[in-house]
């Protein structure tokens, strides 16, 4: 446990000991299945995530949990931190977890957090939960990166619908009402189920919709064992490995993307020469499509 | 408004005449003010924005709405329309609205949205206000292109602290509490405040915190005058140039880098160049940072 936090410590800085830690344990990355938990603000996602936790190391396994915080605007710190998680699942053998802000502070999966899971991965964890606050771009990364998405919902009048403006529904692969001894549970389960009727998975998967009280464990037993199914039904139907190409791919793009905004801008001078470029247009001579295609004609060897 | 509307579509599929119409108006736009309504789902923002309008055109001002929808992946469509909107505003003179998804369905503002309020601003109408429900994406990119960015918020017990995990705290300049005569609305400003007092603003401008009933248009005279005085406040003290200026920046550099990322999806040969790139690499053998990076050698010109 102390060599993985060490070893995810150099992933994090993107130091070069770092990269080449990565590449040194690719061929032991595979294994671990990797469950990405999201929802609404309030949901309850991390009194889940923990049950969940304990019930999958009830069940012998070992599990490592990534959870994805906004950096606070006003302490620039995450909101929660690994201490509040620890005080609940922190005696316990064979959990690690590793909290992280966003990128951006606004939402979005850190660009290390496939690094940070393939480290847990290579390590032995049998599986890796990401769970972030539900913000848009979050829950896009989770669905990038996690072989299973769960959403997490509550019953509360209105809110399967705006989960559905939010566009949860179309990442889901199973839902959970949690708090679902509260008013409007069995109205809440409906009008999901309802909804999903529309949704017309590619893969020929049903999303299912389960109820949890996440607080005393109700529910949790059977979210772990649809979770399981799920994971057979990708294998089954091969879908694993084509899902995880797909991850892997849209990982590197990211990656690359990221690197060439950067040597963009190192070409161009930085933010001074980027400011050189504008001169005074936003006295409004020309739009910044001008601009930018000017800078792109610059830069002709791309 | 027809001429508008044209300009706009030709604006939105990014065509060649919408490209040399951009170019041209260019020198026309900067006058109209650009207001950001955001939040988190079911405040009622789009009543507020039809109530702050109809306020702005008592007032003799003319006004663009630009909504900015979550596209259903159901549908494939935005789930709320131009049409409910001309409902409530349609017979009156002097606004103008338009309806646009998100960029991806998950939230984030098309990239078109700065340039079609361009062609509003140039069109000659005083206030461009952007509208969108509050997916994390979306108010970031809202309060890189307005001049007064606006959170509404409701009474509810924990709405605040989930504004505040979602970021909210940090780009909004006015806060409205809407709603107001429902219970908790005092708690709920004062909770707002409270989390404000923290809040310290490079610009010295201090945000305040707002009462409105939008179903009646209780407290929306209020809200006009306050867009007001920050907008006098940003005049004042000569942070308005400079706030557009960072503004187009970050328009060039969006377009930039789709530009690069396009071409270099054209370079590798698309996704069947992308995967031939990627070959086996899902098996293990090496981690996507040494994918990317073997990507990036291969296009050493940039």
């Amino acid at each position: 446990m102390r060599a993985l936090a060490r070893a995810i410590s150099l992933i994090e800085n993107e130091s070069a000991q770092g990269l080449e830690l990565l590449d040194a344990i690719y061929p032991d990355v595979g294994d671990a299945y990797r469950v990405g938990i999201s929802g609404p603000p309030g949901a309850g996602k991390s009194t889940l995530v923990d049950a969940l936790t304990e019930r999958l190391l009830d069940g012998g396994s070992t599990v490592g949990i990534i959870a994805v915080d906004p950096t606070s605007p006003f302490t620039g710190g995450a909101l929660l931190g690994d201490r509040v998680r620890m005080n609940r699942l922190g005696t316990r053998e064979g959990v690690f977890i590793r909290s992280m802000a966003t990128r951006g502070g606004l939402g979005g999966l850190s660009r290390s957090a496939p690094s940070v899971a393939a480290a847990m991965d290579a390590s032995g964890l049998d599986y890796v939960i990401f769970e972030t606050v539900g913000v848009g771009q979050s829950e896009l990364d989770i669905a990038e990166a996690a072989d299973t998405t769960v959403i997490v919902l509550v019953p509360e009048s209105g809110d399967s619908i705006q989960a559905m403006k939010a566009g949860l529904m179309e990442i889901g692969e199973i839902f959970v009402v949690n708090k679902a001894d509260r008013d409007g549970a069995e109205m809440t389960v409906a009008e999901i189920s309802s909804m999903l009727t529309l949704k017309n998975d590619p893969s020929g998967w049903h999303p299912p919709v389960l109820r949890t009280i996440a607080s005393t464990g109700e529910g949790v037993a059977e979210l772990v064992s649809t979770i399981d199914e799920h994971r057979r039904f990708l294998l089954n139907n091969g879908l694993l490995a084509g899902r995880r190409r797909l991850h892997f791919k849209s990982q590197v793009r990211g990656l690359v993307v990221d690197a060439l905004e950067k040597r963009l801008y190192e070409r161009l001078g930085g933010e001074d020469g980027l400011d050189a470029v504008l001169g005074d247009e936003t006295k409004g001579a020309r739009s910044p499509h001008q601009v930018a295609k000017d800078v792109l004609d610059g830069l002709d060897n791309i």
